[in-house]
């Protein structure tokens, strides 16, 4: 008989009775009835009701031991009585009887329990992560992670790609964010990155000939955490096709999504492929973002016609200053109370808005502070545009540039929440599409990359050298579900002469180019494939499926939002010995000292 | 048609004589033939030959083109003429007569060439690395790897494993080697290191109630490099199970190396399984080696008892000093000629030995020079316990302690490859098993951990309380492939009693524990089920599977031997800006000084 099992907690059945087994697990629950002791044995299988008669000489070994100990058990196989029977377990015919107990390892009083839904506090559930994990939401949401990972891998298996491992040691290369360094200890002064991403290095593998790769690559940005990005480390499946157009990419991707949403979607609903494709400038017009939750049916209308000159100062003022005024339909809205309305204007001021105006349209009419100024014609114009009917209301927002557009895309949302609107059990996805090369930097006036400056400009060199670098489109998406960015992706510029003039309109110098891309712009001239990918957010995936609104419920042993691994207890403070052979002194901040007076 | 490719290059047969199709790929070769241009495009595929007319318009176009420049080709798939089919190339019966060609990408003049099996400097290919992917077998060994590595997963899924990805930012572990630290910028003064293996991280993973973990997990040493080894970054086939016996280790991974080493290993014999045990006391006794080549026929004897109060002085002192003598035979090589065994005698104090006393027994009797000196009774006990023959001859080293088994282990190898007796196209697996817990460090004289620190002594605490330290053996073992050790692996300790005795035995208090390894040893407290695994190499596997002495011929973009990325030039200087945000200054090594006089 093996020394631990011969069988996993949930693998007995009524089949099983009269039989001698061995099992092996932790004490899930206990319960004393009547002299008798039962256990719930738990392992990563399930549970199997363990119980040990009154008499047994092995009750004095077992009755002080705390739940979570570890045990081996021993013992028969009976069927219980037909009132004892527990449905909802898929072991609950049969019970075994101890017959001998060995026990593993004996717990001490837990921080927290492991049985149960109880709430804790993160910092102690992430202290003890390993108790944490054995409870029940979070030990699936991991093993449902894994489940994630090995069906993404098979898609891109299926679909020709392959996995190669690109550099964890590598070069620092300004993407955006900021990089984690790495002292090179036979190097002094010089130091590794942990690389962002593997952008550069799956463009060389394209340019070394291999035609299809893909990664679940750990990738590392130095910033502040947020719900949805861990500190430190996250996963993506990064992939890149040889010889692909844009539409190619899509193509490979959506049904790798379609899979991996019907499959642990809980029976969620799943956008028909192929995606709808939006134009950023479409998004930002009717959804006021270009992360547009296609769950929420609101579309936002421009009715800045229907304002200028109008007897409504404020929009009209707007209008008349190049601003724009946004309609929000609020659907069935005109029925609310007087506070639903005093409720998002109060909210809109928080948001730094001047408040919410809004018409509702009555059965004797429409109503509200901007219909009284409002000429009727114009009040209709927009019932029309707007496709309202009697029983709706229509928020307005109103000014000009960036500020304008995201709040509108706020009220958008606020507003189908309110109303509830969001289709329930619903993955929407979208690709947005056509993304401007160049946007101008609201701080100093110029022109910068908007987003990979890797990527190829629509129309190519003749598009930068003839047309105004803002009206200049690249080709350059992202893939968007309920309103969350999983990733964007490019077509990649091949070109050399292309990269020179794209960041020259940025403000780089060919030399900047040499310099910090060097080893990518070389490789442009000795024969460069077209190419392009994208790299969804494994993490983020999960987090959608699992229903998760925090990002350390789906990772195995994350860091806290202060980067912090309170397990572990990293990061730590090193030795001098350590320093000096990597050749470098703590400059550390002054403490701060407290003035007597 | 497709903007890239209706094909690629390998697919076109016969059958498609008459279709236009369109192929993009890099100029493999260019032949001008009669005014007809001849190209052989290829891609990840293969290879099509190209035909352009000599009257063809498009021949301006490209005659002027480097190898490796990218183009696409529309045209029409012709058979070719009975005496121009090519039997070699899968296309070989077609070709394609060019009606349009687009150049993606032309190519400067290349630092070395693609096609062909010239030799070139590791730096230059290392600079180029994308060029050099191009080549056939680099091209190879890195599909090569990506399949190994797809085919190592599919077996551990198939047995039940999960895998999950351990953190990469985490705490600073002594695990033996050097960590490669990371600045933490919220953190000042604080440091991430990256871990050296996943070891606690996957021993956490049981504790929290998975029952089998596997991971291809990239592990980091900061270390100087070795032909087998990679300055920085590695993989490794990590897993972990959770109520196994050290039997039920061995089970599972000798299927998985089974079928890796049978899938890929080009037809070469592998050992069946069940693989060898062998104690490490015999390994060590028997071929001077925890390593042992079992495709190396021959076997070591101790002949100390036959040397002992002898006529040969050298060895009789060493007997009587308490020293002991081995031999190692050498079948068939009393025939050989004097510079035969001249040559291993200069081999041998080249290694630093005395010498390399043997005797050879020919026809009219035993020969050499210790047969001079050594009775003849002796002589003849040495045959029969060595089993030898008429024609055979056998060598002799003498000595005490590491350094004469390490040298026995190196002479072994070196007769046999000598003599030529090493097996040909096998892989010969070998389990060393029972290593002892301990051992006496030469430098300090203290006792300390001879492998892992967290491996479950046998005989438990009993062992550690009761037991010369040095008598204890683990539950640790190692798995070795043609003399190259792919993984060291253990049954874990999992009790805090043992762990707390165990380091003590080594020299460490509790709170040295608690402190070090504070994460682990605390959660052995809350449940802990007995648990094991290893840790195979992927990049040692790949290496022997592709039959590749250098490591860096099995990864897609390594460091150098002195970890630079000479690509991408890693590791870089950093702006002072950077090192400020991180609370770091830099102490540089003072620049040497040439002295003047």
């Amino acid at each position: 008989m093996h020394l631990y099992r011969t069988h996993l907690c949930a693998d007995l059945r009524a089949t099983h009775a009269g039989e001698t087994v061995r099992l092996s697990g932790w004490i899930h629950s206990k319960r004393d009835h009547g002299g008798l002791l039962f256990i719930d044995l738990r392992d990563d299988s399930g549970l199997t009701q363990i119980v040990i008669p009154a008499e047994s000489p092995l009750l004095a070994n077992v009755e002080h031991l705390r739940v979570e100990s570890v045990l081996t058990i021993t013992g028969k196989v009976v069927l219980r009585d037909k009132e004892t029977i527990n449905p909802r377990l898929p072991t609950g015919e049969i019970e075994v009887q101890a017959q001998d107990i060995t026990i593993q390892s004996a717990a001490a009083v837990l921080p927290f329990q492991v049985a149960g839904q109880e709430h804790y506090p993160e910092e102690l559930r992430l202290k003890y992560r390993y108790l944490d994990l054995r409870r029940e939401k979070l030990h699936h949401n991991i093993l449902l992670r894994s489940k994630v990972i090995a069906s993404l891998r098979h898609s891109m298996t299926e679909q020709g790609f392959v996995e190669f491992q690109t550099p964890i040691l590598t070069a620092s290369s300004p993407e955006g964010a900021r990089d984690f360094l790495v002292p090179a200890r036979l190097h002094p002064g010089k130091f590794y990155a942990l690389p962002q991403a593997p952008q550069q290095f799956k463009q060389l593998a394209m340019i070394a000939g291999f035609d299809r790769y893909f990664q679940i690559a750990p990738c590392f940005r130095d910033e502040a955490s947020r719900a949805d990005r861990s500190p430190g480390e996250f996963y993506q499946l990064d992939f890149e096709m040889a010889f692909a157009t844009q539409e190619d990419v899509f193509a490979t991707l959506e049904p790798v999504l379609e899979k991996i949403f019907k499959e642990y979607g809980n029976n969620r609903t799943v956008s028909p492929t192929p995606f709808e494709r939006i134009p950023y400038h479409t998004a930002m017009k009717v959804y006021g973002s270009d992360k547009p939750d296609l769950r929420n049916p609101l579309k936002l209308t421009n009715v800045t016609e229907s304002f200028a000159n109008s007897g409504f100062g404020l929009f009209a003022k707007i209008a008349a200053s190049g601003g724009e005024i946004r309609a929000i339909p609020a659907p069935g809205a005109a029925a609310k109370p007087r506070s639903f309305f005093d409720k998002l204007n109060s909210w809109a001021r928080e948001e730094g808005a001047g408040g919410l105006g809004y018409i509702t349209f009555e059965e004797d009419g429409p109503k509200g502070p901007i219909a009284k100024n409002l000429e009727a014609d114009r009040v209709e114009q927009i019932r029309t545009v707007c496709h309202l009917n009697t029983g709706d209301a229509v928020f307005f927002v109103g000014g000009k540039g960036d500020d304008m557009v995201k709040f509108s895309g706020l009220v958008r949302t606020k507003i189908a929440q309110e109303l509830d609107l969001i289709e329930k059990n619903a993955f929407r996805f979208c690709w947005i599409v056509d993304f401007p090369m160049y946007e101008r930097n609201e701080e100093t006036g110029e022109i910068d990359f908007s987003h990979n400056p890797f990527s190829m400009p629509q129309g190519g060199l003749e598009a930068l050298e003839t047309l105004d670098p803002l009206q200049v489109k690249a080709y350059q998406y992202d893939i968007v579900c309920n309103g969350i960015e999983l990733s964007s992706g490019a077509i990649r510029n091949h070109k050399p002469e292309i990269m020179v003039k794209a960041f020259e309109i940025a403000g780089y110098t060919q030399k900047d180019v040499e310099e910090r891309f060097g080893g990518m712009f070389h490789a442009f001239s000795y024969g460069a494939p077209p190419h392009g990918g994208a790299a969804p957010g494994v993490d983020r995936i999960v987090m959608l499926l699992a229903d998760e609104p925090n990002i350390r419920e789906v990772i195995l042993f994350p860091l806290n939002q202060q980067g912090e691994d309170l397990m572990m207890g990293a990061p730590a403070e090193v030795t001098p010995q350590r320093l000096k052979e990597l050749f470098l002194a703590l400059d550390l901040p002054k403490p701060k000292t407290t003035k007597s007076f």
